[in-house]
């Protein structure tokens, strides 16, 4: 038992502090359930002048970020600058002193992961990561420890708040994504350039992560298809909601015999699935596993203090293994080489809104090139007219997505049909 | 790293078999996740006859617990027999054996927690009991590790499948509690003596065992206050649903000053909470903490698969534990010696539904005893007539129990009210 572990952070942004807040805050909480005081002794970041929100020994402050790396005293580094570099490379240097990390920084962890769980590994020090997904929502460590004896077929997670916040209010005001978005830029739900968010590339990173732990095999950011929210509209909204469907920006990866299927776009759901009723700013990440078949994990994705819940949970689990011996009992768990599955060869429903001439014989245009590519129609819905066009929604029998975007292609040329006005992928 | 982690099993019934399952079907995807091969060697039962729905080598089968607890090749035993005596005695033995226990077992942790961690500690072995509580569903180890780092300030569980199952019935069919009891005994989702289940005792074990943990303080299962569902009837969920509720069977426990409030009784929570949508069968845990704010768990809260998915992978933690020399690494943490707050003192908002005579001054009567137990009406129906009386639903501010305990004894001595026909309480 050490008589005292001590904790260095680097970046004291919105992360950062809500880190160093947990720890300062609930010292007593953490020390006991380690064993011995757990401090923070020293905090670098180029502004050290600004008030943050936490009361703490200033003199702890430094704009050297080697006063932490290389610091002799300093046994776990909180990284919390964000974005790839400088961030990897003072996170190995931290591992090469023999420091344990914590991290928070998903787009880091999607794209360097196995470079930073190698080194972690050949130093026999921790890398752990739990705020990286779903924020303070424990689903990292549940997956590689409870859920470990599972075979995992399914994740599927509403893992962005911004996006889901836009969604929600699109749905339960029946507005446009356009002025959504501007009122959410101004509360502070989304940024000044919403595109990581709403083109779903945040999510994409989350989901490279996840994917990586449930599949056992590195699932890289680049392979994984990706689809934003600009393009759903109110109607869509609400078509969705007559046929028994919610719309939410999932992200998707499912076990696909030796492959692995890997997906972020907007996607009906039923009103039933419980990733329906997750609101908000809200995330929730849904697990299906051969024994415990479904399980969902829900709370805040983001934000100061739920986030520096999960890191601090980070370093208390740390803290045990150094007052044990055992820092590295958990290393990565990628052990398999699987395929990402071809966008193309993916099996879904999809749902379709088209306008069309009011006339005879468009049905029967339109159900021809379906049929042609053996999509198979389950509903259809004719809705209102503009004009002399009529708006018909559909929705399909599962098929592969090559099959459903040549036939939806035909459609879009044929005279009789004025307009594909969007189309989405359904999940069950 | 050991050449092979050996498990005993004592107990071959529905979790028995689960966990069995899991551990032969995916034994490759569990040792390469721990290191080295973990085999189950050895099972014991009284009955070793009886076919069960999993492929194993029956040679390994005995009648003998003491080839299980006794057997020096045996490094984990699974206990899955169930209830407290013997239970503990073979708990306890295995774990002087310098054998690592998992268990599944409610009551048994719910009781003998203390004697158990003790036993463990003192023996150097691990005692873990995800399964205990919830199922497959991950919340013991996210509590004891991910979210350690905060002060809960409240567990709300539903924790009994049964209960839920009927309280949905009820709900979506409008149907009565007898009714529906019949039909879930039929189905197999009520047993034939239900009194465990409807009664709330199942929930009061679980409870005990989450609230002890959140608190840091263990909670006497004699000191949780608990109800049924025995007295919901149709009315009661249909006047909920008009007031933006729905009625669950909760286990409560929330941190008040120094004193924890401990309680499972049928519970109106807004349509909008995240525990309202948790429906049929399933399961879910909702934990406020101090940084993390909210957070829930949801998923199969019983059965054989998913309850043995959580076994398993508590002997997964063991396993690593065992070739990382550092079981025992999460000990007891019950710290403190918090009080239990007495039911009187709690503070809640309550609904209650009372027929009266449709005459003028029984409002005013009414009103009147409220006022004189300071309980202050947040909203008032008046519903159906049955003959010269009417039905009034109410919904109060909140309120101590003892000051509503006794407006509601004096409301019933009323010459105008016929009959307190029930009151209920209320959560935000």
């Amino acid at each position: 038992m050490k008589e005292q572990i001590n904790v260095g952070i680097i970046g004291l942004g919105t992360v950062g502090t809500g880190a160093l807040k947990v720890l300062v805050d609930n010292k007593d909480e953490i020390s006991r359930k380690v064993g011995c005081p757990v401090e923070v002794i020293k905090v670098a970041d180029l502004d050290i002048v600004t008030e943050r929100p936490v009361v703490f020994d200033k003199s702890i402050l430094t704009t050297d970020v080697s006063r932490v790396l290389d610091n002799p005293d300093v046994d776990i580094v909180i990284e919390t600058i964000g974005g790839v570099k400088p961030a990897k490379d003072f996170i190995l240097r931290a591992m090469r002193n023999g420091k344990h990390v914590v991290c928070a920084n998903k787009e880091l962890i999607a794209k360097e992961g196995s470079d930073l769980l190698g080194t972690a590994c050949e130093n026999g020090v921790d890398f752990f990561f739990e705020g990286a997904v779903g924020g303070g929502i424990p689903v990292i460590r549940p997956l590689k420890v409870c859920l470990a004896a599972n075979k995992i077929q399914e994740v599927m997670g509403i893992v962005n708040g911004t996006t889901n916040y836009i969604l929600t209010k699109m749905s339960t005001e029946g507005r446009d994504f356009a002025d959504v978005l501007k009122e959410a830029q101004a509360a502070g739900y989304a940024e000044a350039d919403p595109t990581a968010d709403v083109e779903g590339y945040d999510a994409k990173y989350k989901l490279a992560i996840l994917a990586s732990i449930a599949f056992t095999s590195r699932v890289n950011v680049n392979e994984i298809y990706s689809e934003g929210i600009t393009k759903i509209a109110a109607q869509d909204i609400c078509y969705a909601r007559e046929l028994g469907y919610v719309i939410k920006l999932l992200a998707i990866a499912k076990r696909n015999g030796d492959q692995i299927e890997a997906r972020v776009h907007p996607t009906l759901i039923p009103t039933t699935h419980p990733l329906a009723s997750v609101n908000d700013v809200y995330n929730a990440i849904y697990v299906r596993g051969d024994f415990v078949q479904d399980v969902m994990f829900y709370g805040r994705g983001a934000g100061s203090h739920p986030t520096g819940s999960a890191v601090a949970g980070d370093v208390v689990d740390i803290a045990r293994n150094i007052n044990h011996g055992c820092n590295g009992r958990i290393p990565c768990t990628c052990f398999d080489r699987r395929e990402i599955r071809s966008m193309d060869l993916v099996g879904t429903r999809y749902y379709m809104r088209l306008l069309v001439a009011d006339q005879p014989g468009v049905l029967a245009s339109i159900a021809q090139a379906f049929g042609d590519n053996s999509v198979s129609i389950a509903s259809m819905v004719q809705k209102d007219m503009y004009g002399d066009k009529a708006e018909i929604v559909m929705v399909t029998h599962r098929v592969v997505e090559k099959n459903f975007r040549k036939a939806i292609e035909t459609i879009g040329h044929l005279s009789t049909v004025a307009k594909v006005s969007n189309w989405l992928r359904v999940e069950e």
